[in-house]
């Protein structure tokens, strides 16, 4: 099933990008008239009858639209310190999103070595993983952030809302410390929430201060099991986690 | 922790082949006296002192040696087929021996587009995982076989032991059919033994005789889920599942 991206929908009138409206006429040679599929990245799939077929804009008529569309039960909320490779921390991105994922927030540590992170390609992976695994929602990834400015706009402590039943979890070593830690599988079994953000941070771990602030606003302290894993496999397998744990409560 | 690879390892002198011993000696600039640590790719960690430190032949005598180490509680074997771009199946070896994994069998399904793959740089991913996520086992990759030829070796049928207590799992998608399958996850909780092969399809799937036959030498259909999963994304997916099992029983 072929799926295009489209972030202009409106009246009834679904408008393609060129880039989009390229591949649809160049490469699959849809004319007017055929019918395509296509996703607004928000969750909703629409089937459209094209009314031009210009590889420059394609334009199309709204015919039906689906809701929630290859959606996950639940939201996942990834908060990730960049790899040193850009490569890595990409491919973590595109296999989350196939597997379920909701936002990425890249975040900086005190002992992250990049500091730096542009997310526009990113977002590009998204859109295509999304396309691909057939998921009308693209995950939200937002400008990096601080870990510190992260836990204080994520923590309990700041949550607005009635009643807090999301589940916070830091990744963290806490070697040369006793600070007790459980498996992040553990910990999923024992959630009855849909709504999770896991902390994951760089190389070098997190600081002590940044780990501390986590635990002071609600983080629970989780370990993946004692595989060393790299920051990308440690988030990714923080994901299937948190997938196996929630499609089972279906 | 630097740690060097090594398959000549007799009477207790420790040699490096010609890329290791110029890692060893241009690279990182360890001269003779020096403590270096090398992996055999068994399970077995050496401390050795350096006696030679020629870039082409690295010399050591092994001070003292540790089995196990850095392995994990269980035995996984997953035989995936060819991905139709080879560096997402070496993603996915290299991901799989940092969380776990003991044996990769190419198979070649009815459906599979590539019918060729070389085991040789697989070979040298995992080598490379292993030293970087400190474990001293490197996974064993087998030649390429067709999906029944590996039905037929691993199957129940073919078992000669005296009690047959593996896992055999087979994840495919039975379109259309109505085989009952369930979660990997559900599955894996009910498993009480400790070695677990899992099989995962071509892009295409199995096709239907490779399903019946996987039945018939007793391997369990079991789903990942609602979500649409590439090859290399499923076979990583079952790895994490086996994983976060494996080490909860401990």
């Amino acid at each position: 099933m072929e799926l295009f991206y489209s972030r202009d929908i409106e009246g009834g009138i679904c408008r393609l990008d060129q880039d989009e409206s390229g591949h649809c006429v160049k490469v699959l040679r849809h004319r007017n008239g055929d019918e395509i599929a296509v996703i607004d990245g928000c969750g909703t799939l629409y089937r459209c009858r094209m009314t031009s077929d210009s590889p420059k804009g394609v334009e199309a008529m709204v015919l039906s639209c689906e809701e929630n569309w290859g959606a996950h039960p639940y939201r996942l909320h990834m908060a990730v310190c960049p790899t040193k490779n850009n490569d890595r921390y990409e491919w973590f991105a595109e296999k989350a999103c196939e597997i379920g994922l909701d936002e990425i927030s890249p975040v900086i540590g005190e002992h992250s070595e990049r500091r730096v992170f542009k997310t526009a390609r990113i977002e590009k992976i998204l859109v295509s993983a999304a396309k691909q695994s057939l998921k009308a929602s693209v995950p939200v990834v937002h400008e990096p952030v601080t870990v510190r400015e992260f836990i204080l706009e994520h923590g309990r402590r700041s949550f607005a809302g009635a009643q807090d039943d999301r589940l916070l979890l830091i990744a963290y070593c806490f070697e040369d410390e006793n600070v007790p830690r459980r498996s992040i599988k553990e910990v999923l079994e024992g959630y009855e929430g849909q709504d999770i953000i896991v902390l994951i941070g760089p190389e070098g771990d997190f600081s002590k201060a940044e780990a501390e602030l986590a635990l002071a606003n609600g983080f629970i302290p989780v370990h993946l099991g004692p595989s060393r894993l790299r920051t990308e496999t440690a988030a990714l397998s923080a994901v299937s986690a948190a997938y196996f744990r929630m499609i089972s409560m279906e």
